[in-house]
């Protein structure tokens, strides 16, 4: 028996679906894909929310202008309801960073962005000293002694080795995220993170950092720039770099962006579907995460436009401030509870708009055998696994609930190429690619609904 | 029982394999994907081939500039024995190629190129009415009557609500191959075809036709410009075009490279892989095939370099001239008829270098489910499939002497939004992507050659 027949023989045994119901499935399936490869709508809509909104952190004004554009996109989709979810949260706005390289009389300018919510510096900047380290444990190791009044530089790679670049990124990035307050701890006066990021480019790749209490100026610098600082180490340790930070902490008044398509059977029971909207400051942010958006946008036009029957109400949610301090998916799910909202199953995609991979959930192992099931049904689509794992980081305050999470995968090569940098631009989209996400999504969401899967 | 688990029983069935040594296997595995994945050597040598000879058509200076750079290459990478397979061929060189819109009085260019082996015109060039067609059966319907001194224009797009691009072109590209011919069939003094390509862009795309006899100038139009003839053609059903090729039909002798590694067991015994060095005269070539070509020599450096036994004799074969007349693989098949040459094995890669996807292969039905077994050791690499299915062009002509073909599949979705375009160039190919298919073919040829899955 062939992988796939044993599949199907999966499906009949797991599912009570007749042969003719399996065929009626991939016929509305083929049409979902079908309608997806030939509308170019979201792809278009895209290109506008990355052109008119790029950068579009919290309490930004491109925020704002980013939560106007989609609002109006799903209006005109023909949403039953479109709704701005209020909120509030603090914000960090960076206004301008920069570091020179001081070297034998030169300042050569380094390519660097800051961390958000990186501290500020005067207006001369702070000068000091760079300690090279490879990892948190030699900040702690070395001491404040061997680190007071430094700049500590963590410059450890991304290990280009493992198949999958997320599991390289979860290894690295800790010296991003916990790097900078550690050295603070330290009395370091500054901190300089090795981008993020699986090549050797000339791109600083920023992301979140976390502050027990103060803060230092913390910024990343391009793998590139890494590489040429280390090597210039060797010949001078007494380099000094010179570190300007210009960024404010705010408190600002949001939104989430909520459309619903009413179900016809159980409509207060929520099939969620999305993405966040907010991207950082130095990045159009078209797979991180606009393209997240705009194939959850699309789930509820297939839905509309072929017809099919969502017997739970489907919802729409785009998200605010992923990036920063998460607080869009905190205040849905504060919501949720406030107003007694039956969120019955919940997918996010937040890992780019590449060929279609496959999902993973956390749905328990007897619905996990289920939804595998599916697989003979969008493998021929390029789903190549619907594995046990997270949803995503907006859903994820929903879990406490007992919601059933998922998230898309889409082909990962690329994605740290890109992420949370200038390069992560539309002209990086691929339209049949960032489409097919689009109906698989849109075949889950139907097929979990269609089986009560979510729960 | 999971799919994987399941196919780990089929394994065990199927191949007389422990489970130390299945161990063993996906720790060799590992390790090729651990080197190829950390050596930039075969990326830098793509960017080298694409800067220094593109367009290298057979023929062409640059096809003579491509053999040295990689005879020397495949020299210093140390295979065993590295020659030149010599042979002559009619060839054809495109000097130049241009297209203009007369229209109100205006010559508006056209994006356009010639088609290998299209006629050449004189140099004013060939002027007349276009007639817009949809099928091959459309200009035979309308005939002579209709068809007598105009220029034909074929101009059906691909269909895009396809998963699998490939079969979209396969459906499209008779206008190309045999729409020239036919068009001069009825008495056309021209062809022009809508390029054969995924999207709308401003990009020519070449390629072959075939003439019985006599030929005529043949060209292929941009999508854009194909869309926007075929509106100017409904406000004005007699616009002219004027068409202008400067090209020659020539013989020459050239080369295909061949790159042996003497196996250790039986070295008579030679399992074959390669990818096609020449390119169209519009194009680095770097997805078609220079990525093809590189990665096939990673399978001789892997094998070297990794310390791996090869039982048989492992053969690298760059074959010249894929695109216009396949010579080269006629030619190979013709070499090792007059040797008697015992090929066990032929894989092929020309079919892009993105994120892999799968494996075809002509093997019969009892070692198709033996190959397909060893899907759990390379899915953990991104390999989706290994289905039945034909190998390549260049392989094509070793299937008489009864060897089983092979072909690598990386993912469509992009491919024809580059092939045989100024597009496909290095700049869209991506280490990881690239190396992951290098890696992938190593490990299925490891896997052949151990098991005797060969013949």
């Amino acid at each position: 028996m062939s992988k796939n027949l044993f599949s199907l023989f999966l499906l009949s045994i797991l599912l009570p679906i007749s042969l003719k119901a399996q065929d009626d499935t991939k016929a509305i399936i083929k049409n979902l894909y079908d309608n997806a490869l030939t509308n170019k709508q979201a792809y278009n809509q895209l290109g506008l929310l990355c052109e008119k909104a790029p950068g579009r952190l919290i309490g930004t004004p491109n925020s704002f202008i980013a939560v106007d554009l989609m609002k109006k996109y799903l209006e005109d989709l023909g949403a039953d309801t479109v709704f701005l979810q209020a909120f509030s949260s603090p914000a960090w706005i960076c206004h301008s960073a920069s570091a020179t390289l001081l070297m034998d009389g030169k300042k050569i300018p380094l390519k660097i962005d800051a961390l958000g919510p990186s501290g500020s510096t005067s207006k001369k900047g702070v000068s000091a000293e760079i300690i090279e380290v490879m990892s948190l444990d030699e900040v702690k190791a070395l001491g404040r002694e061997k680190i007071e009044g430094k700049i500590v530089f963590y410059n450890r790679p991304m290990n280009p080795s493992y198949f999958n670049t997320f599991r390289a990124y979860s290894e690295a990035v800790d010296q991003r995220v916990w790097g900078p307050d550690i050295a603070r701890e330290m009395g370091a006066v500054a901190s300089i993170t090795r981008s993020v990021n699986s090549n050797l480019d000339d791109y600083p790749h920023t992301g979140s950092c976390h502050f027990k209490d103060e803060k230092i100026p913390a910024i990343a610098v391009s793998t590139n720039d890494a590489e040429r600082l280390s090597q210039a180490l060797k010949t001078n340790p007494h380099l000094k770099v010179n570190i300007k930070v210009d960024a404010e902490d705010i408190v600002t008044h949001t939104f989430n962006i909520i459309a619903d398509l009413k179900g016809h059977e159980k409509p207060n029971e929520y099939l969620v579907v999305g993405g966040h909207l907010d991207a950082w400051h130095n990045t159009q942010g078209a797979h991180d995460d606009g393209v997240g958006c705009l194939q959850s946008t699309e789930v509820l036009r297939l839905f509309k436009e072929t017809g099919l029957k969502n017997k739970r109400s489907l919802r729409i949610i785009l998200y605010m401030d992923e990036e920063l301090y998460q607080s869009g998916g905190k205040a849905y799910a504060n919501y949720s509870k406030e107003h007694h909202i039956h969120n019955y199953f919940a997918l996010e995609s937040d890992a780019g708009g590449f060929t279609p991979r496959g999902f993973t959930t956390d749905a328990s192992a007897l619905n996990l055998e289920k939804i595998k099931a599916f697989l003979p049904l969008l493998e021929p689509y390029g789903i190549q696994f619907i594995n046990a794992g997270g949803g995503g980081v907006d859903i994820g305050p929903l879990k406490e609930t007992g919601v059933t999470l998922s998230g898309y995968r889409s082909d990962w090569q690329r994605y740290f190429d890109m992420h949370h940098s200038p390069n992560d631009s539309f002209d990086k989209i691929n339209f049949r690619e960032m489409q097919l996400g689009s109906a698989a999504m849109t075949s889950l969401i139907y097929l979990i609904d269609q089986n009560d899967l979510g729960q």
